[in-house]
C-alpha cells in the first residue's frame, strides 16, 4: 500500500500560539495520519509545546517514514535566546520567514504535497527583515509567481476572490474580464481536484443588484459579463453576474458549490459569518498547495495552554483531501 | 385607554402578490391589533385575495374606528379594466404609485404612525409614468427629501448603509465624514426609539482589513474615522471602524446592536444571509416611517394564494414596534 501524502504544517511565529495549536490538532490524528503530518519548524518549541498541553507526542527526523504515529520534522534552527514569548520580535518574524522558505522548497522538490500554515505576524516578519504582507505575497516571492487567488472554504459555502489585499477603489479596476475568467478556472480546477465533475460556480456581481442595468455601474457589462463568457466557452458550468445579496444566500442553501467573490470583503463577509473558526484559506495558482488558518498569533494568549485549535483542525483535514485529490489526478 | 396607532399598508402592484400576502398577514394578527392595521388601496382586490385565500376579513372605510377587527381601507381607486394578473402594466404602475402617494399624504397628516409597503414592480411604475428607482426615491420624492437611510432589521443582526443604489466606485466617494457621521446619528436615533438606552454601534471599514494603515486605501483615514469622531463627540455610544470581515460577525453574537455599512452589499450581504425571508427594510431620515418586505412583486405565482406573507409579518411588526416607540416619545 503507497503511504499517505506527507502534509507539511509550518510552526509559525515562535512567539505565538503556533507551536500548541500544532501539538493539540496533531494528538487529534489518527496514528497513521499523525506519521504523515510533518512539522516544519524548530523542535525545542514542539517539545515545549508538547509538555504544555500534557500530550505524548512523539518527533522524529523528516527523513524517515515512521508507523507508530511519531511526526516528522523539516527542522530549521532559530535564534531562540533572542525569541520572547508573546512578543514582536526579529527573531520570531525571521523564524517565522525560514519555517516557510523550508517548506517551499519541501512542497517545491516534491517531499510535501500540501503546506498547511500557522499564524505569522506582520510586524515581528518586517523587524526581521522580510518586507512582505503576509504569507499569500511571502509564497508568491518564494515560488516566482506574480498572482494567485485566495479561496475561502466552509462546509456550507466556499468564495474565490477575484482580488484581495487593495483597495475597494483598486478592487473596482482589478475586476477585468481576464482576471474575472482566471478565478472561475482557478476555482473550477480546485473543486475537479477535489473530487467534482462539474462543479457548479456563481459569480457576483460588483455593484448593488449587478448595476441595474448600468444605472448603478457599468463593470458587469464592460468587465464581469466578458469574464463570464470567457470562462463558460472553456465549458466552464458558471453563471451570473448575480446580486450579492442574494448569491450567498442561494450557494448556502445548495444550489451552487462556490461563489466569485469580486473583492476581499464580499468573499469573506459572508463565509465567515457563517463559519467564523472552521473558515480554511486556501491559495491557488501557486506551483505548491497551500491552506492555512484564518486566525492569526494571539500573543495575549500565547503558551498558555489555552489556544483553541479548531481552525488548525480544519485547515489540516482540507489539506488530506487536497493531498487525496492531487494524488488520484 | 387609547386606542394603538394606526399602521398602514399600501397595497404594492396589483398584478402581484402585494393583496394576498396583505390578507394571509392580517389574518394572523389578533383583532385588536388587525383594526389598527389599514390598507391603502383598492378594495376589490382585497376582497378578491379574501376569497382566494379563504379568510373571512371584514374592510370598512378609514374614517372608522372598528372594535370587532374589521379592517380600515383607504381606498384609491384603480384602472381595472387595464390590470392583468401577473403582468408588468402601465394601469399597475400607476396604480402603485398612488397608494403610496395616499399613504405618505395619511402619514404627514398624522393619520398613519407608520407606513408598510408591499412591493412594486420598477419597470410597471415607469410604464406608469412615474420615473424613480424605487420606493426609497419615491418616498423622498413625495416628502420633498434629498437623501434618506436604509436599515435592514433582523433578530440578530441589523445594518445601516451609508450609500444604496449607486455604483460600488461612487459608493467609495459617497462615504464623507459627514455622510458617515449622518448615518450613525440616524441608527442610534432609531435605536433610541425602538427603546434602547445606549445603542452599541460598530461602523464597519471600507477598505479590507480597515486599509492596513493606509496599505489598501486611505478612506479610513480621511473618511471614516473623522465621521466615526463627529458622532462619538455627540456622545453616541459608537465604535469603528472594524474590519468587515469581523464587525458582522462580532454584531450577530451579540456585542453591537447595530453596524454601520460602507455600501449596498456590505450591510446586504451578512444581514439576508441570515435572516433572508425576515429582514426588514426601515427608512430612515424621512418625515414619516416606513418598513417594507425586502422581496419583489413575485408576478410568476402572483394570485395563486400560495406567495409567503413571512416577510410582511415581520415588516408589519416592527412597523408597530416603530409606532410604539413613537408614541412612547
Amino acid at each position: 500500500m503507497a503511504s499517505l501524502p506527507l502534509i507539511g504544517i509550518t510552526m509559525g511565529d515562535p512567539s505565538g500560539i503556533g507551536a500548541e495549536i500544532i501539538c493539540k490538532a496533531l494528538q487529534d490524528l489518527p496514528p497513521a495520519q499523525r506519521s504523515r503530518t510533518a512539522v516544519i519548524g524548530d523542535p525545542f518549541y514542539l517539545d515545549r509545546a508538547n509538555k504544555l498541553i500534557g500530550s505524548d507526542l512523539k518527533f522524529g527526523a523528516s527523513t524517515a517514514e515512521y508507523d507508530d504515529g511519531a511526526v516528522p520534522v523539516f527542522e530549521v534552527k532559530v535564534d531562540r535566546a533572542q525569541i520572547k514569548d508573546s512578543k514582536v520580535c526579529a527573531a520570531s518574524g525571521d523564524a517565522s520567514y525560514r519555517f516557510i522558505d523550508r517548506a517551499v522548497k519541501a512542497a517545491l522538490a516534491k517531499d510535501i504535497a500540501v503546506i498547511v500554515t500557522a499564524p505569522l505576524n506582520k510586524e515581528a516578519l518586517h523587524l526581521g527583515g522580510h518586507h512582505f504582507e503576509g504569507h499569500t505575497e511571502l509564497l508568491a516571492h518564494l515560488t516566482g509567481v506574480k498572482s494567485s487567488f485566495m479561496l475561502l472554504a466552509s462546509e456550507k459555502l466556499s468564495s474565490i476572490h477575484v482580488s484581495t489585499h487593495v483597495s475597494l477603489a483598486g478592487a473596482v479596476k482589478r475586476a477585468t474580464p481576464e482576471r474575472v475568467a482566471a478565478t472561475i478556472r482557478a476555482g473550477n480546477d480546485h473543486l475537479k481536484l477535489m473530487g467534482m465533475k462539474s462543479p457548479r460556480i456563481a459569480v457576483a456581481g460588483l455593484n448593488p443588484h449587478c448595476g441595474e442595468n448600468g444605472l448603478f455601474g457599468n463593470e458587469e457589462a464592460e468587465q464581469i459579463i466578458p469574464g463570464v463568457k470567457m470562462a463558460q466557452a472553456d465549458g466552464i458550468n458558471v453563471k451570473g453576474p448575480i446580486s450579492g445579496d442574494t448569491v450567498f444566500y442561494r450557494a448556502m442553501n445548495g444550489e451552487f458549490d462556490l461563489v466569485v467573490a469580486q473583492y476581499h470583503d464580499q468573499g469573506h463577509i459572508p463565509t465567515k459569518l457563517i463559519a467564523f473558526d472552521t473558515t480554511v484559506n486556501v491559495s491557488l495558482g501557486l506551483p505548491i498547495s497551500r491552506t492555512s488558518v484564518d486566525h492569526g498569533t494571539a500573543f495575549d494568549i500565547a503558551w498558555q495552554g489555552k489556544a483553541d485549535y479548531v481552525n488548525l483542525n480544519a485547515a489540516i483535514a482540507y489539506a488530506r483531501r487536497m493531498a487525496a485529490g492531487a494524488q488520484a489526478h
